[in-house]
């Protein structure tokens, strides 16, 4: 668990330190559960969308895009269910006067029974260590067998009464476990009340136009509203999908983990629409697919698994996450759902207008089925970030930094090194730039030593170190660095753009 | 006017029809003065904000990204004084209940003045024509000269009641020209008050920690606010930029005009930060830089021009706008301000922390003054359909609807045309298309004659298409039509690639 903590503690430093992330407003003293993107941060980020739109978009013949607005209709998220439906569990204790979500305080009380049960482990294998193994340890040991099977029952109440519903048993799980307020002590609460998770505001000021709206909670719904505009002006045929990239935001009551969890976070999704009965297929082929398209980028292929959903959400006949090992442990990377006609259904219903597709190959008028993949743009960032930061023992017994970026989503392609800064060397590296920089994003550095701006460019993912040295002078070559080799090779300044464009251009990762 | 009106619907009606621009959540009958961008409105917004990114970042050694949350410390915005000044001056009907804008409604008021004296001009050339021109019947007219008065008069009192924010004076005016309700027909009028146009929202739900929270009503606060950790993660040296684009929201009272003016809108601006005393020469080292690179996309160059600003916002000490020639007539399209250390100095006071830098070279810290360069994304968006869009007659007589987008930033690149749906044409195709759409954004299509197929590629802004015929079984080679010229050469398969790269690849606006 330390050393999970460690772990994000170290990107989250490393983040801030390089320009990739920065708390919000941080001379505010930050802006809770709220980051934005630094200069390296909004570059990596800007690649990772070309990389999904591109994937999606431009290489798919029945893939279009869109751009719908954060605002929305409200009618849209009374169809969706968002209105009713898009709840957390709230209690107050009365004394603190402080809010908890009922299910985390449920949860943290389970995790101080699994620290008991660790620490009986270590206390029994230290005494008997000899003879037991750990797995055998815990399968046999009665006070841990105990307090697994009190976690379990636990653990079934509150599933009951999440999923019925039922406010007064989840409160009252709450009394029987005499879980008390952290900052008052007390066991005095309010009943468990639902919360909406949606951020709304005030449209307009003209009497009579003034409506109450919603912060989109996902972006979903703007595909959907739109279905049939899309497919009528763009003569599409089903199967097919329409892609969108955009801000989505839920008032999170606990939102933690970095950009894990944020309020205000963004989604790549797709929806597909399909004919019905044809939506398993579809949501076999799109897992398979998305999972592809993550391990295309090159990092361990262990870091990714699936996980089925078994209790679905009320629209959905199928789901499965594709689960990443962050420094937290395995957690939902991306979701692939098999949506049926649940939303297309609720817009006809609450709209009163027709959302069918007519089939000329089955003469046959429906509403489509829908396969939806939904990545976290800010958990895709992390994920990178994750697999990618490491430290690297040299030959020489020495420590380097290095950010394993794929060359494709990497911010700068090049860094562009006079090796020192007279001689003309600046002018000529200024040169090479000026050519480079129409394809490439390069980054231009003449301050410290040559290596320390080696370990610079590690540090920040840059495939490729230009360096350009007194012998660029006479005949015209230069070196050049790969990061993950550290290798350098003196080829002629006429043959960078073919080195440098056959790494780092997307089109490689797309033919995977 | 009307031949005004018709332009602005001509392209409105384009947008919808072809995928570009979607009224915002149109099954519930929309959602006042909101967009969604469709299929091919997403693409070309997506590379509007790529030439823009790459010319201001990818270009300048020293300017850099940024990506900061909508959601700010609440903080951000009493420094900016958005809190306090960010207004429009309302006034209630008490009859009708309707709300109006102060200006707006005496705005109104002068066009009625305006009209008359247009009728007036009118009947004054049908009876006396042959003795007048339209300029000396407007300057000598008694009637119009003294209605012209009037409407000075009335202007001169508005602007002081609004830079005095004297809003007794502006409901004195209202009443002295007996402005009527146009829904009751009454005069009686509540007190003007201000209205704040910024969104409001409330952040967590956790007591103690709730906190209202703004929609950000402009990007360039993320910037300022993240200046030192740039400047410090980035090794900075001034002077130098941060750029960024990204959503802004403004609670307008009257958003019209089509995605012109949306309470919803995007905005890529760029804050350049200098040392004091040298914001005059950046001002106009940007001022002609963001002209030219208006220019650069070949658009006829009257389109565009500037407008100084006399009276400057408070913050300024310049400004000018680059006015683009609307079918609404010239509008702002883009903003470049001086905007001297106000912001920064705002957020010292506010925050008490210090955001100076320290200038090596003249060994001085100080608050580094910043010109700012802000163009509205929708802005620009509408200006490219206004210029690109056109009817042309043919040299048969027949017309076409071209869409002569630049080729850069046209949605699809290539339109990739079987000629038949039959002899395996569609499977050559798809072939040809498979190894192009790794690098462009091609659009299969194997419905309609060819002809048609052609029409439809010019409508959307097509630069190319290629055309697989029985003859490319044999030899291949297809042919490829150019949008503009209509020309169709034949060429070999095998060098499609570079015949469409040297037209559509950014490179060459970015070398402009």
């Amino acid at each position: 668990m330390a050393a999970q903590e460690d772990r994000l503690k170290d990107i989250i430093g490393h983040a801030k330190e390089y320009g990739f992330v920065f708390p919000s407003s941080e001379i505010y003293d930050g802006l809770s559960a709220t980051y934005d993107y630094g200069q390296l941060g909004a570059e990596l980020k800007n690649n990772i969308k070309t990389y999904w739109w591109k994937s999606m978009v431009q290489m798919h013949e029945n893939i279009v895009g869109l751009d719908a607005a954060i605002f929305m209709h409200p009618d849209t998220w009374k169809a969706s269910g968002h209105v009713d439906a898009f709840n957390d569990p709230l209690i107050d204790n009365k004394d603190s006067k402080k809010r908890y979500r009922a299910d985390v305080l449920i949860e943290d009380h389970i995790e101080k029974i699994r620290q008991k049960i660790n620490k009986d482990v270590a206390k029994g294998l230290k005494r008997f260590g000899d003879d037991f193994n750990e797995a055998e340890f815990r399968a046999t040991n009665p006070n841990v067998l105990r307090r697994e099977t009190e976690i379990k029952g636990i653990e079934d109440r509150m599933r009951d009464g999440l999923v019925n519903e039922d406010l007064a048993a989840i409160k009252q799980l709450i009394v029987d476990l005499e879980i008390a307020c952290v900052v008052s002590g007390s066991k005095n609460w309010t009943d468990v009340k639902q919360f909406n998770l949606m951020f709304s505001t005030e449209l307009g000021s003209v009497s009579g136009e003034s409506a109450k709206i919603y912060l989109r909670p996902e972006t979903a719904q703007g595909i959907f509203v739109n279905f049939l505009n899309v497919q009528k002006s763009g003569g599409m045929k089903i199967p097919f999908g329409i892609a969108q990239i955009g801000k989505a935001f839920r008032n999170e009551i606990v939102a933690r983990q970095f950009i894990f969890r944020m309020r205000e976070f963004e989604q790549m999704e797709m929806q597909f629409f399909v004919r019905p009965g044809e939506e398993m297929k579809w949501y076999e082929h799109w897992k398979a697919y998305r999972m592809n398209w993550h391990k295309a980028l090159g990092f361990e292929d262990n870091a990714y698994r699936f996980h089925d959903h078994i209790k679905l959400a009320h629209y959905a006949n199928a789901a499965a996450d594709i689960e990443f090992d962050y420094p937290m442990g395995f957690k939902e990377l991306e979701g692939i759902h098999s949506r049926t006609d649940f939303d297309l259904k609720q817009h006809e219903t609450h709209s009163g207008k027709k959302l069918r597709y007519f089939d000329p190959e089955i003469n046959e008028s429906y509403i489509p089925y829908v396969v939806e993949t939904s990545v976290g743009l800010d958990r895709m960032f992390l994920s990178v970030l994750t697999q990618a930061l490491k430290t690297e023992k040299l030959a020489d017994g020495s420590e380097r930094v290095l950010m394993a970026l794929p060359a494709a989503l990497a911010p700068y392609k090049v860094a562009i090194l006079p090796l020192t800064k007279k001689d003309g060397l600046p002018e000529v590296a200024r040169e090479i730039m000026a050519e480079l920089q129409l394809d490439f994003n390069c980054q231009y550095n003449e301050k410290d030593t040559i290596g320390k701006r080696y370990r610079k460019a590690d540090a920040i993912g840059t495939p490729f170190c230009v360096t350009v040295d007194h012998q660029t002078l006479e005949d015209k070559t230069v070196t050049i660095r790969d990061r993950d080799t550290m290798q350098q090779d003196r080829v002629a300044i006429t043959e960078l753009f073919q080195i440098i464009d056959a790494k780092v251009n997307m089109r490689h990762l797309l033919k995977k």
